[in-house]
């Protein structure tokens, strides 16, 4: 059978988590907790499924959840949105994200992506019979230089996607850089997909620049986000997209026949948890920079150079003192011989990024932290 | 913005269920139980969740549950397949269907489909930029004409669909239409996939005839289940597809970047129950025999003519003596005026179908079977 997908191969999360796995490495690569989701939420799943909520879910979510993804949205990005028509509750971030494309993007467009960019957007964009036009953010602080994105729009650009806290880098837009999309996308026919996975973790007292508070913006973007995250439960596959009345249309045309709905009984769970702890999420910022800060703390006697991390769960090392080799191979040889799981960055690259850079995440109880840079000062 | 689905609006289910709520309506329209999965499979998903499995499950699947399926392959249809390359779990059959068409058809192509059928297979393959090529299933019996396929067969045809047991008639394929099939593929690069959700519901002492059983059309076949219909969970997502390893290969780049992966506690549980008892699914004939039966008996009373049910949880009625009038319209004024939602056939079909027909959903308890049948017999 001929692929549809040359390029692809299996995700380097399964290829780097399958490794750790053979090779009982301290596994810092696909980016997972290693802690549990809160207990009462585990309890609500556990209710909801005694109480009979375990068939269909409404295909653009229960409506309770909705709501409160509603409230969140006003609360924390003082934008109303109706959660009977602009809010869809998802299977993961990541149907969101290809539902998205799926509704929007067709044969012959262009869409902009950033690298290094998450590896689901591009096959995503290949399969609509799309090109991904591929921008590379500008190293070490991994920003984007808008005039290169100027340059880069034709008017076959149908879609230009954002991720902010930005995997791998930890990197965030700032209102001015919102200033300047919304500058571009204006008077032309382009949607925003903002993947906004990590919108909850950002450090140093910043404050999340959402789309969502850009109200030009917002009108014509689709937001995606996650608890899986927020909740530390990545393997739950809850995730939901926010967008304008019309969009919201097409993108739920495409949702309901990719999955119709996501697992009931968690929905559930996590409309009840937002509204008995609305306030959760405000704890991340903190909880994950002490573990950011720890994990730097531990690896300074190491030969490997720490880059910034303003966001996200991931810190980017620079290993060029240690190896003098491509990321693949040195995340390879790294997992084999030093014992620690990472992820290189050439698969979230269209041309190889010429940096020495491995992400590793932090997203770990201290015992892993510690185990994995016990290993990592070793080289 | 432009709809890339123009033909497509909000899908029929969730019309139904929606008015079937705000009418207070007895909704016999979604398939979907309203009984409960087996305790034993609720507590082993709770357990799974105090054990730690909230991260990502593999995205091929939990290694144990594809074991499992694979034994269950070769116990019921005698077919070896490797869990490690041919067995994929996916977010639901939906997801399983929508990720086979978009791995395997492009545009340009045609795929051949069987009206009346499943509301999410042309969407589907509309978004690859192919064409959906509907073959009339011959009424009453709901079967098919092979000389139509033959000359429906042109060398755009990439893929058939068939669906056995069918929703929504209940016909079931025989063996003899399996050979007639392979006899169409053979020498051809055509790809079958074939939709067996209802694989365990097959009614007066017959036997479910699997594409895995077939040795020449398994191997150019992507088989796609659900447990969600199997224990009575529609609301839990988790279906898988089987497919021969370059096939499968295929099918997975596509599902990884779909969904990635589906909720894990519920595959450990799935795992678990189907080790335990493997043959809870042999009680599913005789279970919903009763059902059956029992509904068209209560329905004997009324002016609904009953057509034959093979397989499958619903029951097809005539209601030609109590309205002349398109089904859409009345599925709505049922619902309304009847307080009974069921399922209209028209957007099952490229053209309408120009019978008189609803679809009711008997996987219900004996109060909901008496409480519609008793409102149908009032009509
Ligand atoms: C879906 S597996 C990848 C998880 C993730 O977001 C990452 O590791 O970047
Ligand atoms: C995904 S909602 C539709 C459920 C179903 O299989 C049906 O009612 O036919």
């Amino acid at each position: 059978i001929d692929t549809k997908l040359p390029k692809v191969g299996t995700t380097i999360f399964s290829v780097m988590s399958q490794l750790a796995m053979e090779h009982k490495a301290v596994n810092l690569g696909q980016g997972f907790p290693d802690y549990e989701p809160p207990r009462a939420l585990r309890d609500a799943v556990t209710r909801a499924m005694g109480e009979g909520c375990n068939q269909y879910a409404p295909g653009i979510g229960l409506a309770s959840l909705r709501e409160q993804i509603a409230l969140k949205t006003e609360r924390l990005y003082g934008r109303r949105v109706d959660p009977v028509s602009e809010v869809t509750v998802t299977s993961g971030a990541t149907e969101a994200l290809f539902s998205a494309i799926a509704a929007v993007v067709r044969a012959g467009d262009e869409v902009i992506v950033f690298d290094p960019a998450y590896d689901s957007y591009e096959p995503a964009i290949e399969l609509q019979g799309a090109r991904a036009v591929h921008i590379p953010l500008t190293v070490p602080a991994f920003s984007i230089d808008w005039q290169r994105v100027r340059d880069a729009v034709t008017p076959k650009t149908r879609m230009i996607l954002i991720n902010s806290p930005h995997n791998p880098s930890g990197a965030t837009l700032s209102a001015g850089d919102l200033d300047e999309l919304a500058a571009i996308v204006r008077d032309t026919d382009i949607v925003v997909l903002s993947d906004e996975v990590y919108e909850h973790i950002v450090y140093d007292g910043a404050t999340h620049q959402s789309v969502l508070r850009h109200a030009e913006l917002a009108e014509r973007s689709i937001v995606v986000s996650s608890f899986g995250k927020t909740y530390h439960c990545t393997g739950w596959k809850v995730g939901y997209a926010v967008a304008a009345k019309a969009l919201s249309a097409e993108f739920r045309k495409v949702h309901q026949y990719l999955t119709f709905c996501t697992f009931h009984p968690a929905q559930v769970a996590f409309a009840e948890f937002l509204a008995s702890d609305p306030q959760h999420y405000l704890e991340l910022p903190a909880f994950y920079q002490a573990k950011r800060d720890r994990f730097r703390e531990l690896l300074k006697p190491s030969r490997l150079k720490l880059l910034d991390v303003p966001g996200g769960y991931f810190q980017l090392v620079d290993y060029s003192a240690i190896r003098d080799e491509d990321d693949v191979v040195f995340g390879e040889w790294l997992v084999k011989q030093g014992g620690v799981a990472g992820i290189p960055l050439s698969p979230f690259c269209d041309k190889p990024p010429g940096t020495r850079l491995l992400r590793l995440c932090f997203a770990k109880n201290d015992a892993t932290l510690e185990a994995g840079a016990e290993r990592l000062c070793k080289l």
